[in-house]
């Protein structure tokens, strides 16, 4: 193999695969990227075998020479040294040869490096997957759901199932949720099928395959196809596939959890309401739970307060845009509120209360597709 | 105690003497920081008692009102909440108002804190210093002399002088010694003394305070001045005290070790050489010891390599800008190396090596106020 390519989509293209690869696998071949140099341009692969990426650096983009191949070829080659190597090489191209025992030379101005490559007959294929049913979305909306649901999955392994999010399609309207059992993100989205009777409902993502992808994902609009199999999802934008493995077991319905009413209705300021709970948190956070109290008032306005007995008192007082039903004394998880907040983009929200004991929704005022629920806590 | 206090100077006066305070002080007080409200304004303090800081915010400042007192008094509030809070509060102005149990209110716009203080008579005083030594010098030329030299401290205990930084000063000239026994730092500068002579030589301030210190100083020309007392330094600038206790014992000799001759000269780009190494390392810091391996050539060039067995080998060629004297293969720390490159603020540097297993020194070639001192590494 012997190719010499333009180092600033080499150094992308490595880094994008690279958000693949975990050092603790216990397959020694996918510690490395792997390199396979064809006629058509230079293909690269990462993979802890839950996630795998391909980047694809053509021979020419825009007219540009990215990539002169002089010999076809493949090798892997250790993942952590080669993402910093090749940022730092002194020139503007790199030389890539591989010699017939797996040694690989790299060439830029007056620096070379001579690495011991592993062997790509190895290296495991990546997933075979059908292109059937396909839907497709703008990237920056993809880049926008995964944010405004990915956080409110569960980080502890009890219950695997909700460390990932739930995606379903019924009628060309993508749902997503993320629960972790004390609150709960979903998020709809129109999308493109290219059969309108695609539909899908127990499709359960690892958050951590979400939050990789969106790290390599660019905030533009171009399109990303997305392809579901039984127990694999592909994303396939502009010369990048990113493969994950889904999750295994039963999402829990969790339809039926949202209540359709309310008994106390409050719309606040968005940037007003997170301030206050953030200062709020400030006493909270250093007890246990980062529990705040909410309290509505005789003058239609709501406070809030926390109390960490060996440090102080805070109390906030919020004017509420609107108010109507009963009066309410409600304890919550501030913290979970304030990640809600940090992604609903909306500079008003509206919280339907039904009762101290019950979960709660916040909604944006602006817009219709985003829906945040939370479980009280208890503080006698 | 009463006052109210424009928000943003209570802020940065708040995050100053937050830098002296520890959560793992063995006095409770110390976890604190002391407000004291007088007709001139308001003192803050704070001390882990090797590092005190004393920072005022005076009642006018170019003719806006900073402070307006309606009460003396003081007290001290807890560090880890207080800084926070203060930074977060919604309004421009801030209301302190302590009550007899020592109980704090701060209010600020809707917001309202009521913390528990502590008693500020168990707070200890700062060490009192008599003004008979001064020298001064400008605030920005001081922040360099830190970073210039701090870095070389030693960061283990086993020989606990070696942890600060030796001052000395001669003629009216400054000099700043720092050692970790593999490799030194040596700044001279100029200063102005309030008597001619002024001279001391084994004043040794621990790394750690000049640290803390070079954080608080803005980068202008304001003049700082400097007192120094048997086992104490103060630094006094616009509206701040930085007090920080001296190290015990007799710092080494340091001026004899620094070679006089030279059996090979290079010298180099600095910008290059930092590069090659820095690629050098990428190998190397996998391995134990940072080694990197220089070797002069027969076109008057240097390359440079490093080699890790199961990894690979870099080789990196250097054009000399002038080379004399003696052929050489030498091996060193490269760390140490690029940590001296970072601070040298020039762009050419003069490596004289006197042989392959003797210390060498490193230059600017740009102006003569440092020098940089490296013990090489056995390799066999």
């Amino acid at each position: 193999m012997k190719f010499t390519i333009h180092r600033d989509h080499f150094v992308q293209s490595v880094q994008h695969v690279s958000k693949a690869i975990s050092l603790r696998t216990t397959i020694p071949v996918l510690t490395g990227i792997k390199i396979l140099a064809t006629s058509e341009g230079v293909t690269l692969t990462g993979s802890d075998s839950d996630i795998s990426i391909e980047a694809f650096i053509p021979k020419d983009e825009d007219d540009q020479q990215l990539v002169e191949i002089v010999e076809e070829g493949s090798i892997v080659l250790q993942a952590r040294f080669f993402a910093d190597i090749v940022k730092k090489l002194p020139e503007e191209t790199i030389e890539v040869i591989v010699t017939d025992n797996l040694t690989t030379t790299l060439k830029s101005g007056s620096s070379e490096f001579n690495l011991n490559g592993l062997d790509p007959e190895e290296y495991p294929r990546l997933p075979d997957i059908e292109e059937e049913n396909i839907f497709k979305l703008p990237t920056d909306l993809l880049k926008n759901i995964i944010r405004q649901t990915v956080f409110a999955v569960s980080t502890v392994e009890t219950r695997p199932i909700l460390t990932g999010v739930n995606w379903m399609i019924e009628d060309s309207t993508l749902t997503c949720t993320a629960t972790d059992s004390h609150r709960l993100a979903m998020r709809h989205a129109k999308v493109e099928t290219n059969s309108g009777e695609l539909s899908f409902s127990n499709v359960v993502i690892p958050g951590k395959s979400l939050n990789e992808l969106n790290k390599i994902l660019d905030d533009t609009n171009q399109w990303i196809e997305i392809i579901v199999t039984d127990n694999q999802i592909l994303f396939k934008g502009k010369n990048i596939l990113f493969f994950s493995r889904l999750l295994d077991g039963n999402y829990p319905a969790t339809k039926n959890m949202i209540p359709n009413h309310s008994k106390t209705s409050v719309t606040l300021d968005t940037k007003k309401l997170t301030q206050a709970i953030e200062r709020a948190l400030l006493l909270s956070r250093d007890g246990k739970n980062n529990v705040v109290n909410l309290k509505t008032m005789a003058d239609g306005n709501i406070e809030i307060t926390s109390v960490t007995p060996e440090v102080g008192k805070v109390t906030e007082d919020i004017d509420c845009i609107n108010y109507s039903g009963e009066e309410l004394r409600i304890s919550f998880n501030g913290k979970n509120i304030i990640d809600a907040l940090k992604v609903i983009d909306s500079t008003e929200v509206q919280i339907d209360f039904t009762g101290a004991m019950s979960p709660f929704v916040m909604k944006p005022l602006e817009h219709e597709y985003m829906l945040h629920l939370f479980s009280p806590v208890r503080t006698y």
